[in-house]
């Protein structure tokens, strides 16, 4: 071991995109924001995007206006004062519905995530009546825009589209990596052995989601801070995906 | 609102640590650690120490030796390849099990965290046999952290005593904040309005286990970093505790 001292993290926050729209280059909005606050991208900076502006620049969202909503939508949105039209959305984007009481939906996405409403959100979505969906495929959305980073930077980063996701058991929402591009969601010490030789046999680190916290940590308080970029993290040097992060249902003992 | 760019957090590694026994004065330790480091405490950091050198210099630890298995513990124990002894321990740590199965033990704890094992850790643990537990009072142990901190250095810092924990649906441990004092666990933006005027109902964020998790970046592959000072976290101007981040059980929808 190299007795260099341990590096110093760094979370810098993007600010000041404007608001986004379908089609928009959401790589030269994100290396803008970079520009302006005199950051120069470097190789190995992880860059953390909020799931909702990927969305939106991928046009993942569906009007109200035309959503026809099922028996079961309807029902349940007049029991708890919901848009019958966006629980349609919610049980179309759901691959199997977990908790469905008091209100709150608790749904398994298409993807394979577990969270409240399958992650469709009215808030902020950019129109009246518009919900905005989660990326088709996260993976892919991180994959493109770390390819179009590199492409105008060139150097290669890490990138973590992230969404806020509830807990069982404990309150408030903390941030989860969707998709993961450029580095390992997962630090795996199950080889190694602690300080005293003996194996550290459980422990397997969700550093992906450890990171989308960080970077949330510099949204402030008003939360219009879509994006940020954590330097000095050094994880394993081994590339994966956000799929990693989905324990398997055979091994969970909570579904 | 101001025009001023957001700030830059920054997270410091506090390595070096000698291996901490009961009795040790565990603020010395940090402060000495941090002043090797460069690091001058200031008003409004966050330190964020991992649970396990808080329970070594409290003595929340027990010898195996001294522990007599329960008929149930020693059933376990020898169906999952287990130390009886060990279970016998988690079992007397735990309010309630919420899984037992597999070998794997989910436990809500005398505190009411929800954890594997009820927190009871032999890993790391100082010595053969030697069991760590969870500290008896975590809330106390940060706010007397916190106190020795500003009698030596006169700031005030936040303290946040973490642990990894696992999770429902997902792969791998992230932190969570046990015990906290001098800042707000949560970021209640309940009352506020999205950009567009639509009120944001659910949304609570658990800042104090975000900067639990921002913290664990810092500690790097070999994990020896059993604390990190998390700078520039701009949080609600509220001093809270950990018990506000259990969620109620007639809240939650997976006990």
């Amino acid at each position: 071991m190299s007795n260099a001292p341990p590096p110093v993290l760094t979370i810098h926050p993007l600010a000041g995109l404007p608001e986004v729209l379908p089609g928009d280059d959401l790589a030269a909005l994100l290396c803008d924001s970079a520009a302006r606050a005199g950051l120069a991208l470097a190789a190995g900076d992880v860059l953390v995007v909020a799931q909702k502006v990927v969305s939106k620049a991928e046009g993942a969202r569906i009007a109200l206006a035309g959503v026809t909503p099922s028996q079961r939508a309807r029902e349940w949105a007049g029991q708890w004062g919901k848009d019958p039209r966006q629980v349609e959305v919610v049980l179309r984007e759901s691959k199997r519905i977990l908790r469905m009481e008091r209100g709150i939906l608790i749904a398994e996405t298409r993807h394979g995530f577990v969270c409240a409403n399958a992650g469709v959100d009215l808030s902020n979505s950019g129109g009246e009546d518009i919900a905005i969906l989660l990326p088709e495929d996260p993976d892919r959305s991180a994959g493109l825009l770390r390819d179009a980073i590199r492409r105008r930077t060139g150097v290669d980063t890490g990138v973590i589209v992230a969404d806020s996701f509830g807990r069982p058991w404990r309150q408030g929402l903390t941030q989860a990596a969707l998709g993961v591009a450029g580095l390992a969601p997962l630090l795996d010490l199950r080889g190694e052995r602690d300080t005293e030789g003996r194996p550290m046999h459980v422990t397997v680190i969700a550093v992906a989601d450890e990171l989308a916290c960080a970077a949330d940590l510099a949204c402030g308080k008003t939360r219009r801070i879509p994006a940020a970029v954590i330097r000095g993290y050094s994880g394993p040097a081994r590339d994966g995906n956000g799929r990693e992060l989905l324990r398997p249902e055979k091994e969970d003992l909570f579904r």
